[in-house]
């Protein structure tokens, strides 16, 4: 230890902000040729240089879709002033799943990385598929030279109105959900409702969940256009999705701008509202289940708390339970009751998990009426174990 | 192809700032608990509650300085009303060829993700070590759960007066440097004079060069400060070198907090002036020769060529070249001279990385008058041989 004092010599307070800007697009037939949103946007700076561009999209969706690649690959090779292509599309795999696989991050940093593309921080990095697609494919362009610009192009209803229009990504890790992602706005959000018509049954009626999370404890209006139209929805009339996707993403866009703290450095997250039950389900379900339908049992479980806690009537309780079930979403799974050795609910592992996220300090979103939140700090094992019980009978 | 027409139905454009505000405090004796600066700095945002902590030391100074990790140790150990540890303190390889090792990322991801710990974001990191460590450890806690909160504690010059007092993180792949990285400020950075006692000759040099990059396109006086101080400077007087780095940190803050574009969006880099060589000796002496080290030699260069370009008086060139010289950093190393097989200086590759980086124009920022700076746009050929040819003699 040295002898001279201490001493406390200078300090400086390092301060300031930085803008974030994107546009978010809703079009169809987005790779036709006659529509020049892709090409405007990727030169919307209008930097008046030859943009260099890698496509990349999700194999699930190339699948579905057999003629895409060829289509986007055509569709910039129409605009040769303005795009350079470095290589034709990208298959890379999609689905929940890819989340957890510890090579697919390497996979994509490999493409990104190849040193013939001369990707720069002003190259751009065309993503198009689904939600877990795009978290992975948007964490590896955030990170490859501190972040190139990222057009997302979701391909799902649960990207389209949720996950790929707000500024996160993330991969899971250790079992948990997202350990490891960043805060990135994208270039560009464009989304085409075409892209939804191969989608299956199960992710359209997932989208449908994330709509209902939002109206509940922000917009009761826009709760009742979703009770209204739940069986239409679910029957998939592609109209009434537009409307869903354009409200319930403007309600996501107007959060973060509007929220005061869009990097989450607090403890609200009142976007996670169902969601402490909702990542338990994905992971006791091996990521089977889906993340929009266990967001919807999510739902489900903390409706019930909320009218045990008087913040929901047992009318509005009813409400919300008969139009999830109208738009067939699942309001209870077998998972809900196993038990761990210690007889405890396994579901319960996902508040404790949330406790951890927060720093120790519980804060749950929870509905107050319809179209209005609360915070609350404490959610009884009682609780939860009655909800669940309901949902059981509901569900028989 | 759709048969309906195409329809742009909705646009929204996102737009919201995000503030970012940390100290950066310059002491002595850090870790001696009669100095409270750590605690303080952890509590600044006065929670009123117990914050978890997690402390990773970079190898080589934990083998410079023995007592060091049990040292930190006991420090927070005197603060229990305030501190939680989570664990006894990691070390953590640091040096610059800890960024290319593939397997050094994954090894701090697997300590910050062990789920004994239960670190979430509000939970701390405390990172002592050099910049490469710190880069390594930086980019880590920056993932986790999209980011715990970073106390950087830098132990080099270079670390102190640059590097560590930044908001960039990242890691090397593919030959590229900082291939992969975040913008991701810290929470604090305090700098402890003491911890650079143990710091290699060659470290201590090679923090000068910072200094000497930044007084040169920036500060005419700090310029005359390090002229008459070089022979002291590099004798090891710390209480001009602690003159040093803070001048040198403040004038990389103020660049941060004034220069407009604190994540560098646009192509202008001005604290990039002279690396684009030296990031190139750098990798042509597979990281042995050292940043800072690699930094003057850099100088040289843009100095030789500045001069060249009628942006420097020869004398002002003369005064900068004698003032690095008796400072004992290198002006010229044999790898200026290697020529690939095509008969072309392999530094030269240095500067088509640098047009490749910033999107296929090149902007290099070149003195214009000491103190004072400019940006070109092309560097002939010739002008780096004459530089180099002129440095060799120079050295000899």
């Amino acid at each position: 230890m040295p002898n001279t004092p201490i001493r406390q010599t200078f300090s400086y307070q390092q301060q300031f902000t930085v803008p974030f800007e994107y546009p978010v697009h809703f079009t169809t037939d987005l790779f036709n040729p006659a529509n020049t949103l892709l090409t405007d946007t990727i030169d919307r700076l209008h930097e008046h240089r030859k943009h260099r561009v890698i496509v990349l999209i999700d194999e699930g969706l190339a699948q579905a879709q057999p003629h895409l690649a060829d289509r986007i690959d055509a569709y910039l090779q129409a605009f040769p002033q303005q795009i350079e292509i470095v290589h034709q599309p990208f298959l890379v795999p999609g689905g929940e799943p890819v989340k957890k696989d510890r090579s697919a991050l390497d996979q994509v940093l490999n493409i990104l990385g190849d040193t013939h593309y001369r990707l720069c921080r002003q190259s751009f990095v065309l993503a198009v598929g689904g939600g877990s697609f795009l978290d992975l494919v948007g964490l590896a362009a955030a990170l490859v030279h501190r972040g190139l610009r990222l057009v997302r192009i979701p391909s799902t209803v649960l990207a389209q109105n949720d996950s790929a229009v707000g500024v996160k990504n993330g991969i899971d890790r250790n079992d948990q959900k997202n350990f490891l992602g960043t805060f990135a706005p994208p270039f560009a959000v464009l989304c085409d409702a075409d892209l939804l018509a191969t989608l299956p049954d199960k992710y359209w009626r997932g989208g449908i969940a994330e709509a209902f999370k939002v109206a509940i404890i922000r917009d009761a209006d826009f709760f009742d256009f979703l009770c209204e139209n739940a069986r239409a929805l679910k029957q998939r009339d592609t109209q009434l999705m537009e409307s869903l996707i354009q409200r319930c993403a403007a309600l996501h866009l107007d959060h973060i701008r509007l929220g005061g703290d869009p990097f989450e450095t607090g403890v609200a997250r009142p976007l996670d509202f169902g969601h402490w039950a909702a990542h338990r389900i994905e992971i006791l379900s091996d990521q089977t289940f889906g993340h929009g339908l266990a967001v919807a049992v999510g739902l489900a479980i903390d409706t019930c708390c909320a009218a045990d806690l008087g913040l929901l009537t047992a009318s509005e309780r009813d409400r919300i339970l008969q139009a999830l079930h109208e738009a067939d979403l699942p309001l209870y799974t077998p998972l809900l009751d196993e038990r761990n050795a210690q007889g405890d609910l396994r579901i319960l592992q996902g508040l404790a998990d949330f406790r951890e996220h927060l720093g120790g300090n519980l804060t749950l979103t929870m509905p107050h009426g319809i179209g209005h939140q609360t915070d609350i700090h404490e959610m009884p094992t009682a609780q939860v174990e009655a909800a669940i019980g309901l949902l059981r009978r509901f569900a028989e």
